[in-house]
């Protein structure tokens, strides 16, 4: 059984003078150990990646980026159909910026995720999820690549030697497959199921699919969403559950260089 | 009188499917020695930035970052009153886009030019300025900044102790106290004229202001614009001028670091 | 003393899957006679501008057209140094998409009323003002314009016989021009206090200016904005004390074609 | 035999102070019966919609509305999982911003042609091509759609009693469904060979398919592209071909309404 776990949740994605979901980064950030920050094509701009980098390295937490499709309208949750090269320039020219803002307030670039849709088609594509490894060996060797289990991405980077975190999903419900059920509404759900489903997890490493059936669950990282209703009280449920347990929460890239 | 100068040229200023100016960017690159290349927000997109940062890095040619205002349709050459520190983010979101794609080709970052009305607003405000040079000293301490002799912007980076180059504008008029006449639309110029104008600068440190007066002028580095009509016929008769004087043409970080 | 005002408000002012502000529109919709509804440049996208138009035609609310600058990021609060003739296009372009939608609903455009800085630049610079009032003179000849007492906009539409719409601010303090003082952030307001401000300028035509002068101001329509803390509250109170004092509230074009 | 047909021409279609393709609006616009002028999603911005919807005026040529994807990096070529109610929404969006250049130039909407992806994809999507006329029945109904014979889009509009004139594209290759072989880079076609086909449609209803099979073709109208390569030529080709078969070219709707 593990003794501790990494937690990681999106941050930063608002965007302008908009904001989404009933939790502010402000309360959230303690709670978790890795930020998935956005990049500005799904969501965030500037001025908020700056301040959401900053407020990840004054508690200690870990910076990941969070790179989508270009489409602030659909928050990165439609497909965009360009070819694989043109996705990964998209996903680099958005590492960078992020990364930009890390460096400039001292910290390092944890790992990388790339958001909603992007990360789907990641997941299904091979071509797509072998350049992105490619351009990660050459320009991030020392950042991991956060990606689903059963997954194209988590195949090219263990084939390239790549390190990869696998993310067990706090909020999303399962298929036989061990993949997700991706949807644009998630609904509200009930933090205490959440809480034990985590939990069993980390201690039995199973969980229970959408058709009843339990499957076998591998991850290094458990992810829940800022803008799931109830997302403080989701995670705040989980964090008890897992100290209660003696399991604690530290980023993904401690864990791993133990 | 110097034996060696810098050219640099703005490059990557396409746009999806859409070109721009009568030179492409592959004829011009073998040329020059220093690209600062467009980072997206007033020209240029993730894959023309990895086509020309590639460019670049095969031709030995040093990489520069080429932040403007968020503006494509305008072409960054529209003045949008956003904050100092709304800007500044917006230049550390650009530099580093810019920066990942260099380091995903081997390369380095050599420098920052600021573009167009951004380039403009900064020279003429000393709070912008300042920003930009603080950001620079934290996260990017080894680029030299792009400016103008008279700026707000080398005074900053003078007082802060960060390495400038002063530019000397082969392609725009000067009035009498050194500052370019800035324009959205600069004809088409004669190359020999053009020439002339350099070489006496590099050789007697004078240009001609438009009222007739000379006047001193101070530079590390040549700027000339790959959209100025006929702007290859003007980089080869520079050239020409420039080796027929034995002044050798070099990247501005290979002179200063001898 | 007048015994039938229209009160308007921006509507639509969220962002693919962000909101703003403490209200919702379907909340204040009912309570208001004209809606300026955003057009997707600083605020709003092609579903929300169907959805608003939709809820405004539903409640017997006149619709107007809402353009701003193009700069989702800034809210169409920083200005863009665009050429008149750029800004009118700009324009032009924003109207007429609000009016598609409103044609598909089966609705009318009821005015024009340019969005935050371009308000603001049109209401001082003459030019802008009387490009934009030849514009609706051709292509929206029945439609109102939204504009201050004190503006280039209102010189421009009288000088050219287009029926014009004056505003009071509910929400906004004034100087002793009669112009509003123009803000980023307007705090939260005391909705009594705002009741009593707009009854006084309704019974008596006056309004005390931040400097403690009372001057006089002429409007036909009340303006309040729906992103001000405690919107609903605001447009409460000057509901109640406008129609216990027997004056009732209807779309100005109503009021203007008795 | 017919003896009118009507050219249609995608226009307007370069961005900002970008270009595309090697013949200009100007030198096309007095060739071709009907403009399908691009709204500023997938190409064109507000004063380039005006300047082609003026320049369309003064040539007498017919003014359609050319709607895409909101993508203008990948210039509407790119699919974008939009629902069906989201995608017309923007098609709404774009043709009210049209329409209203044209009503500023005292013409009128005579069509509405989807652009690129989006237009295969409304061609293969009943849903989406039921909501889109369901649209233009109640918001445009006196504007003809252009669709290919082939189509869910045509499908649609007969279903709803909704004209519509169907394309023969001149310099595409069609498969022997009849359906278009959709490209993202045409090559240079041979003019001669275009007009040959061109010719051979217009007097015997047939053209040869990729495999070499003939196959019937019904069309009202034919359309080129101007980004193809040789444009210019492939036009005065075409209409020298069909001139001296006594075929004249003017607008569908002029066709149409005789």
């Amino acid at each position: 059984m593990r003794d501790v776990v990494d937690i990681n949740c999106d941050m930063g994605e608002a965007f302008g003078r908009w904001r989404i979901g009933d939790a502010d980064d402000g309360t959230l950030m303690p709670l978790i150990s890795s930020a998935n920050i956005a990049c500005g094509f799904h969501a965030a701009d500037p001025n908020l990646m700056d301040d959401t980098v900053r407020l990840a390295a004054d508690h200690g937490v870990a910076i990941g980026a969070h790179p989508g499709f270009n489409d602030l309208q659909g928050f990165g949750r439609r497909k965009i159909a360009g070819t694989a090269k043109e996705l990964v320039n998209d996903v680099v020219y958005q590492v960078g910026a992020l990364k930009e803002f890390a460096r400039r307030h001292g910290a390092r670039l944890q790992h990388v995720k790339p958001h909603g849709a992007l990360y789907m088609e990641m997941a299904a594509n091979p071509e797509l999820s072998q350049i992105f490894v490619q351009y990660m060996r050459k320009a991030e060797p020392d950042a991991l690549i956060f990606c689903m289990d059963i997954s194209a991405t988590y195949t090219a980077a263990v084939e390239a030697g790549h390190r990869a975190a696998r993310e067990f999903y706090a909020d999303r419900d399962y298929d036989e497959s061990g993949s997700i059920v991706f949807t644009r509404d998630a609904g509200r759900p009930d933090p205490a199921v959440i809480a034990r489903k985590v939990l069993r997890a980390c201690t039995e490493g199973k969980v229970r699919a959408v058709t009843g059936k339990d499957i076998d669950i591998s991850f290094e990282t458990i992810c829940f969403h800022s803008d799931t209703p109830g997302a403080l009280h989701i995670v705040r449920h989980m964090r008890e559950a897992l100290t209660a347990e003696g399991i604690r929460i530290a980023p993904v890239s401690d864990i791993a260089s133990r």
